[in-house]
């Protein structure tokens, strides 16, 4: 059985590049567009408003307040699990 | 055009819960057995042995020795960018 776990970060590194401002970097502002323009759904069945309050905040103490690929996806991990009815957070 | 980031996700959290001998966390050895089964095409393209490297050591220094679904993508990412063409690391 074909892996379906490639296609899927192919559509993640994708998108986030896609939004992304910098050229490997994503800020606050970019994040926030991806997470509307690409979460409808998720939002929309969102469990955990404060989870994503933290993940937008956790962009600010970033000094740089810019987030790379790899940390962007642990932004959309986290955004996925607080609206997902995953008791994993 | 329906979102391909929520699906995407999805494939994420549905994989890495398929793969985690914990109820919520992935071992070295959960992350080691889904980066062989759900990457052989990455693997093979793999441009920065090193970046994996990195990843894998990067769990023994967590005291515990496992990651949650967040710091499990994080690395799923890392990995993903080891073996694209993206010149973001």
């Amino acid at each position: 059985m074909p892996s379906r776990m490639e296609p899927a970060m192919e559509t993640m590194m994708f998108t986030s590049h896609k939004f992304a401002g910098g050229i490997c970097s994503l800020t606050k502002e970019d994040l926030r567009v991806l997470k509307e323009k690409e979460f409808p759904g998720f939002l929309k069945n969102q469990k955990d408003r404060l989870a994503m309050d933290k993940i937008m905040k956790d962009l600010d103490q970033r000094r740089e307040g810019e987030a790379g690929f790899q940390s962007c996806s642990s932004r959309i991990a986290g955004l996925s699990t607080a609206c997902s009815d995953s008791q994993c957070t």
